[in-house]
């Protein structure tokens, strides 16, 4: 195992002092715990948003607390959930009298502490607390009808945190906002592929093996098992079959708008993620649907994984509206169209 | 080899594709040569600044072409210079009546081909043009009295960017604009290690090799030599040396203030990147060195390579204001102060 890191037990420490360093006008913790980060700036009247989850996906999650989207997140150890107690302590910090909501990934351990906390907020402080599960990974089985969701969280929730995050900084309430997150979770669809697996630092060794001239189509951002794995391909049927499987699980008229995201996993050049969007322009050109906007780059990442995912938002101009919104995050910063 | 790519002889224009699908509104191309990309926008009476070399680092170069920074740039293959007159091309769509200035990295064959091009504008088309040769690493052998800077360029060209293209914004002149480039460019160093080597598309194997237990520091971003190689070391005691290094070569006194760049290489995760500026912020703390601003992430890559980069960019009230100034480019966002 070769990384920059001191003692492996201090790694998430570590790298959480290295952002309140780094970026100490945006970000700050509660609580006396560096892993309860919130937003420097607290606005009376603005429905909450929390998140969090495992460490290890930078920018994920702590990149995308700042204004027009988080207001704080909790981070565990290297893909470990945080507690319940931990959420707590951020919603309390950053209720501002409009209650607060979640978003966050479809992770038994995430979904066990995020509803213990909504329950203590509620019993104990007297705070409303609204919860949204994204899970839009196409290469985990959907649920069957009735049943809850039961597809992995993937790069999606970038979607979801922007339009949440745009719909609170218009002072929306927490239900509006709680069904903005909702559309935006029930419009995106990720498909990713692995080359590489990734290492725990504590662990010290890769979580499974792929050998030099295989992929895995549909792994997971922990190294879940995903739809096939085979021979390495050209980056064009890769895409191909990504942008088929995303488009054969949500119907798309032509004529429709969508967002694209192709996202980085960690080590995979920003070369390669540009010459797949490339080939997801051409693709959703051929079938006459529109890209409203396009981001490319590592937004969702599994340690030093590499590989890639796409995503697509189906749009209209509720979502275009609240998409286009500006934001000013350590991560993530989109100007006002023509500011 | 393990990549995203189709055929490796259209990996840069494939690459550029996707730049050009993805960033309609802020980058272009000139002369019919997806490899000469410009800006969208062309401001009367300002001077243009041009960039380029090899391609295999994004975001550099292409990503730095926008409001506040660059206006062209071009690309050869990569880690291969472009031809003279890809650059003319540039040079002679970004003149907007004030002359251009190029600013490039210490390489041989982008200094023969911007000289040519420099001399073919002045001759054939009467452009003013001037020029800055950036180059920082402090682990390249520095000039002898008298002689031209023998330093190889990395990521601190970035700087070297921000303030000239600030500079440029303001309607600064030519000769103040390569001024401000030049003292950037003076006042900045660079050290960086690589723990893996990176392979060019089309050669299809590694440039070197390195075991798996080591590191080589102050390896070149095209895998130039570095110092040393040795045993993988902690986290902070690489970033000691490294630091120390930097801190040796230029001179820095109790209550000065530096602008810090942890540029990641390729490959290693952003949570090594915010470790190692965490040692990097609290070596500067224990000298008094006050860090006015920190950037954390990849700005300069060398395709797939494992390791990173420091940069420190000495400060006066000067250069301070031109790198507060905002800018808005594909890769690159920073507001106003204040705004």
């Amino acid at each position: 195992m070769k990384k920059l890191m001191n003692d492996p037990e201090h790694y998430v420490n570590e790298m959480l002092e290295g952002i309140y360093l780094t970026h100490p006008d945006q970000l700050t913790f509660t609580g006396n715990d560096l892993r309860c980060l919130v937003t420097t700036k607290k606005t009376e009247g603005k429905v909450g948003i929390a998140t969090g989850g495992g460490s290890g996906h930078l920018p994920l999650f702590l990149g995308y607390v700042g204004d027009g989207m988080l207001d704080g997140c909790c981070v565990g150890d290297v893909f470990q959930s945080p507690s319940a107690d931990q959420m707590l302590e951020v919603t309390k910090r950053i209720d501002a009298g409009a209650g607060v909501l979640y978003i966050y990934g479809n992770y038994n351990g995430d979904i066990f502490n995020f509803d213990m906390a909504a329950e203590m907020a509620d019993m104990e402080e007297g705070i409303r607390v609204e919860q949204v599960v994204a899970g839009e990974d196409v290469a985990s089985p959907p649920a069957k009808d009735g049943e809850k969701n039961t597809r992995r969280g993937v790069a999606g929730i970038f979607f979801v945190y922007k339009c949440a995050g745009a719909a609170a900084a218009l002072r929306k309430d927490l239900s509006e906002v709680k069904r903005i997150a909702e559309k935006a979770a029930s419009n995106v669809r990720t498909m990713g592929v692995a080359l590489t697996p990734c290492t725990v630092p504590r662990v010290g060794h890769p979580g499974f093996e792929i050998a030099e001239d295989e992929m895995e189509l549909g792994m997971g951002i922990h190294g879940e098992p995903g739809i096939r794995r085979g021979k390495m391909e050209s980056a064009d049927q890769i895409t191909e079959e990504m942008v088929t499987k995303i488009l054969s699980d949500i119907s798309y008229e032509p004529g429709d708008e969508t967002a694209v995201l192709v996202n980085g996993l960690g080590a995979t050049p920003l070369d390669e993620q540009y010459i797949v969007a490339r080939k997801v322009h051409q693709i959703l050109k051929e079938k006459n649907i529109r890209v409203h906007r396009c981001y490319v780059g590592e937004y969702v990442t599994s340690i030093e994984m590499a590989g890639l995912s796409i995503s697509l938002l189906k749009l209209d101009e509720e979502l275009k509206g609240y998409l286009d919104a500006p934001a000013d995050t350590p991560f993530f910063k989109q100007k006002q169209i023509g500011e």
